[in-house]
Order: structure tokens, then sequence, then C-alpha cells
């Protein structure tokens, strides 16, 4: 079992609201353990928790962290560093390798990334070289990660849960087990 | 080689203007021909145009579409529709189905999507049933959707290209052919 979380680096709060609470879901959704905020935005802890909260699991979010010691402590405990970025090597090509790491942590920038991020991180991935979202970077690259678990990972403890329908929408609640 | 387009539903000019901007970016990155829009907001077809321009490929923007009348001629010419949605059945248990399907229009919904909707598609599909976002479910289905080539399109007439980089950023000015 792989133990993935993500480094969300230069949110902006308010104007990036909306883009990081997709981050934050989405690794969520994707079997990721948890998100490090290097901005201090309790608005967005308390959203991403809410949901965890509501459809269960265990996802983390740490507020206000230093991105620096983030990444070093990471590195120390034997983890790889994936940044992603448009600029780096193409998914496709450097695949293989991350593939076979078990720990790592998944860097996703907003608009400036400290050049510094670049030199720390073991690899820069691109989800292709063209510019489109970073949301949908890390999703694709924690789809790839994840394998065949990817969008079948369990969700102890929740509350509410979506029985999937050819049509319409059925949100069953789920009782506490006695 | 398959025809792929996304009809952006419910799109809110202002609010939503940096999600449909990914939304998007992402389709045009993996591959899809063009995105019809079904509201009014030129500042969006504009920004994604200018990417165009500046990247490469034809990818089209389409304002102020009637998503009904969309939705239909998709279907008269005999293409599929695939509405993405978090209560459908997950991708993993109709991928096959869809992946022989060669003409494909992807609806992308916002917050609110008319239950019609869910009655036209040909498919509700959801990409993992965990509240995301929608634009790591447009990103994942069409990475599945294209296979092998997802991040490895071509873009014909870009001024400017990515040189994939180990570490830091390389932007490489093309000259036009003479």
């Amino acid at each position: 079992m792989k133990e993935v979380a993500i480094l969300r680096l230069g949110h902006r709060p308010q104007r990036d609201q909306r883009v990081t609470t997709h981050v934050g879901l989405t690794a969520r959704a994707l079997g990721a353990t948890g998100m490090y905020l290097s901005s201090n935005d309790t608005g967005i802890v308390k959203s991403i928790l809410d949901v965890g909260e509501r459809w269960g699991g265990k996802f983390f979010v740490e507020n206000d962290v230093g991105w620096h010691s983030c990444i070093r402590r990471w590195k120390e405990a034997g983890g790889t560093v994936v940044h992603l970025t448009m600029f780096g090597l193409n998914l496709p090509d450097v695949e293989e390798e991350i593939l076979s790491r078990d720990k790592i942590l998944v860097v996703v920038g907003a608009e400036k990334v400290p050049g510094e991020v670049y030199h720390l991180a073991d690899f820069n991935v691109a989800v292709s070289n063209q510019p489109h979202s970073e949301i949908s970077s890390m999703a694709i690259f924690l789809d790839h990660l994840m394998g065949k678990d990817a969008l079948v990972q369990k969700f102890p403890n929740a509350q509410v849960r979506v029985v999937p329908c050819k049509e319409g929408k059925l949100v069953e609640e789920i009782k506490p087990e006695e």
C-alpha cells in the first residue's frame, strides 16, 4: 500500500480557494493520506475536513506548513518528492521509475513556485508539457500512481455513500455500527 | 483516432471562470477537439483560444450553445454522450464499453445539472463515487479514453514549446516554417 501525501504550495487565501479545495478533495478521493497547505487558510482546512467527516476516511489537512521543512522531513524519512510542473519530464517517460516508490510527497504549486523546489524535488514531472491545470495534473498523476485501486478506495466510517446509478441520484445514509 | 468534445454546462460567468478555464485547457491538452460552452462568456473563449494560438493545435470553443440541441445533434450524428457525475456508474465498471466508442461528447456540469441530462446521456459515469472536482473527473476520464496517446498529443503550428527538463524551465520559440 503506497503512502502518498500532497504539499500544496503558493495557495492565496480567497483567490485560490476553489482550486485548492478541488486539489484536496481529489487527493482524498484518490487515496492520498492528507494535504500539507503552505499557507494559512483555516477555511480550506474546514471545508475539506467537513467532506471527510461526512464521506469517511481519515484524510488530514495541515494548515500553514513550512514547505521547506516539509520537503526535508519527507526526504529524511526515506520518501520521494515529486514536483508536478509542465516544465518537467513527461509522465510517460518517468512513470516506471516513480511507480516503484512507496512513499511519495506530491508537490502541487500555484502560479509561482520558488526555484529551490525544482532543485529539492527528486522528480520534476509534467503531465503533458502543455499548459492546463494543477488539479488535472495531480488527478492524472495519482490515478497512475494508485493504479487499479485509484477509483475504488475504501472510506471507513462514512455517514453517507453514493449508490451508483445508471440514471439519477441515490445517496444512502449509513447507520453507525453499534 | 477518437473524436472527443466537451459540453460545459452551468458555467456561471465570473464565479466559474477559473474552473471552466481549467476544464477547457485540460480538454485541449488531452486531445479533445473542442468545447461547447452552454453560457455566454466571451472572456473564457478568448483566454482558451489565446493559449491555443500560442501553444498550437486547433482546439475550438463555441460560446452560448444550447445544451439540449448540442446533445441532440451529437446523438443524431452517431455520437455517444457521456455525462460525468459522482452519482453515475463508476468508471472501472463501464470503461470497457465506452472505450469502444469513437465519437464522444463529454458533458461536464457545474453545481446544478438539469435532470433531463441524466436521461439524455448514453452513460452517466462517476470517476469514483466520491465528491471531488469536475476538472479531475474529466482529466482522468480523458486520460483513460485517449490511452497511451493522452499525454503525448501533437499541437501543430505552435509558437512555443516546452523542452522537458529534469530541473528548471526551458521554453523554446518555434519559427514558422518558410
